[in-house]
């Protein structure tokens, strides 16, 4: 069964919303979680049809293989509201096909295109009330498949669980970032998984975050594992580094996330004749920029904190500090970017969808 | 509460046993399990009670990091019974100890060592009846943490299940395994998470694995992720070869698992008078041993598999086969650690462990 209706989807609605309870001007990030959810199967090598319940335990024997061997992988979009009330998704079928990309990788059956949308707006329709207004603000959403298929064998599971959870969010960071370029750890592996969005690239990011926290950075630049001189990515963003007056971002790689908002800022910057290079970084000439003051911005981009400006950066036990510059790129992908999120602006790119 | 008592874990026995709908003589690996299990949470900083329950569902929530971010260890162990119903565990602590490893890695708490023993002993002890007898079939032991904390912030989470399985088990091959030396996918980084027993380095080994499958082989060989050069692991073995009478197997590092079958192979080797090498092995000096007959043997090493010999390997459109041996070190290095371990000879070692 490839394709099906909103009608195919059912719904049990919750007796009670939990919406009062929620103080939507002090919302943190992914912490909330609306009314309902919705979960669909996969066994006997078909996806079942898709369920929408109240948001709640689900129950899984604990030799479902998602504990063992780590078959999961998940997106992250927004949902934003206008100030008429209509809800628009960004760049939503790019989701999806990435979430595909992930799938196959890990081996997990691929999801219709479809179940993926209609999933979407049918829960974003039921739950419309807890999508947030206030600037900086936004509906995160959560599309993730998991294994639920049983054994110890390590091997493909024979089911598996997809699901999306909503959560109404506050900004991801409260700020500028100060980052550690990561010279002993690394995030992927040529020929591994890095490109997939599967868990296991998250939690082996951690253990040297958190390291880096203790030395007082926000977030760890990773680069290639190999000799360390290659700026890949930004913790869960890609990286974007402006030298002089042109814009700079790595390709993507098997190593690196085909990241949706790197994407849209390369496009916007072509637009805004902003000169653009996609090419290797080496942290060598960073550090040169730095040193010369060529280096005039550094920012992640990511659906969850956007475009986070980078306000310094460590590098074997020197700091390197940005100073504030007047026209900047990072100011103006943010704006442009979240004004067409927002429907506060055309949107020449095609890129926002109405729910 | 860094210490236990068998009295600290509570016991809630099954009403009625399942054993006796389980087929012993015919037990696949991994997908029968026991009565019970042991269920210990970590809350608020520290571990509370371990908890033996009646196998059965465990319930989480859906914004439990688990489902999202990949923190996920285990480890694999095998119980043994002799003729006089004595029940044997092989080198336990080592599990234990490797296991936090894998914890730190993954920025999981360590679990201290009295839980993982004692609830070890107790779970054995109650499950008795399950363990195997039959030549090959052992008691495979499942301990395995995850992330039961919620929210979508990438960063660890607050609160952890660690859970002891079991699984009556027959062996993991049906003989002797055709390999392929992987050139394109690879299962680890410098400086990643590949000597962590963490559930994404399975994930990720899926997909290249299907792929080698679907060519006629049982497993990839996987060689390091810069230049496919040196042979590092197979699958979820350590990797031996045999050329001329030297057994060579490589360095442990940060991305190779550090293997309790692949130490005592290497202190039987030892015990035995053959000449060990531990050091980089080339995928270019096996492909020339192989051309001029030096290469001897090829084996993998893992508590699932014990010693799996290799039939052969594929590398690049090439198939290479090994001839039988006569005094083979893979016969001899299984009969040693398994006689060991099923209390049939000596242990000059000090490997076994009575429960
Ligand atoms: C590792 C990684 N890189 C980059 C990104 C940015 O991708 P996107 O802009 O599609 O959110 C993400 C996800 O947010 C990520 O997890
Ligand atoms: C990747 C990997 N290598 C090697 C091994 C072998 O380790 P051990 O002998 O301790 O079982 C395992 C686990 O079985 C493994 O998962």
């Amino acid at each position: 069964m490839e394709s099906i209706t909103k009608n195919a989807i059912s719904i049990e609605k919750v007796q009670s919303s939990k919406i009062a309870l929620v103080d939507f001007d002090n919302l943190a990030f992914g912490s909330v979680f609306s009314d309902h959810m919705l979960v669909c199967d996969y066994r006997n090598g078909a996806w079942e049809n898709p369920k929408i319940v109240p948001y709640g335990p689900i129950s899984l024997a604990p030799a479902a293989k998602i504990f063992h061997y780590g078959q999961s992988i998940f997106e992250g979009m927004k949902a934003y509201k206008d100030d008429t009330d209509s809800i628009f998704l960004f760049r939503p079928k790019d989701n999806h096909k990435r979430f595909n990309i992930s799938a196959s990788r890990m081996s997990m059956p691929e999801l219709p295109e479809e179940y993926f949308m209609e999933g979407l707006k049918t829960l974003l329709e039921l739950d419309k009330a807890w999508i947030p207004q206030s600037e900086g603000s936004a509906m995160y959403i959560r599309p993730f498949m998991f294994a639920s298929g049983e054994g110890f064998h390590a091997s493909p599971a024979d089911a598996y669980k997809f699901m999306i959870c909503l959560a109404p969010s506050g900004p991801y960071f409260a700020g500028k970032v100060k980052v550690l370029i990561e010279e002993k750890y690394s995030r992927s592996a040529n020929g591994g998984v890095g490109y997939a969005k599967t868990g296991g690239n998250y939690a082996g990011q951690f253990h040297p975050t958190q390291l880096a926290k203790s030395k007082g950075y926000h977030q760890v630049i990773w680069t290639d594992d190999h000799k360390h001189e290659n700026i890949e990515e930004a913790g869960a963003m890609n990286i974007f580094v402006r030298i002089g007056d042109t814009l700079i971002t790595g390709p993507t790689s098997d190593r690196i996330l085909d990241g949706i908002t790197r994407k849209s800022v390369l496009e916007v910057a072509e637009s805004e004749g902003i000169k653009t290079e996609v090419r290797t970084i080496t942290v060598t000439e960073v550090v040169a920029a730095a040193k010369d003051g060529s280096l005039k911005e550094m920012f992640g981009a990511g659906t969850a904190a956007v475009i986070s400006p980078i306000a310094g950066f460590g590098y074997r036990d020197t700091d390197y500090e940005l100073q504030e510059v007047e026209n900047s790129y990072a100011a103006l992908f943010k704006k442009r970017i979240t004004d067409i999120q927002y429907n506060r602006a055309k949107d020449p790119f095609g890129w926002r969808v109405e729910v």
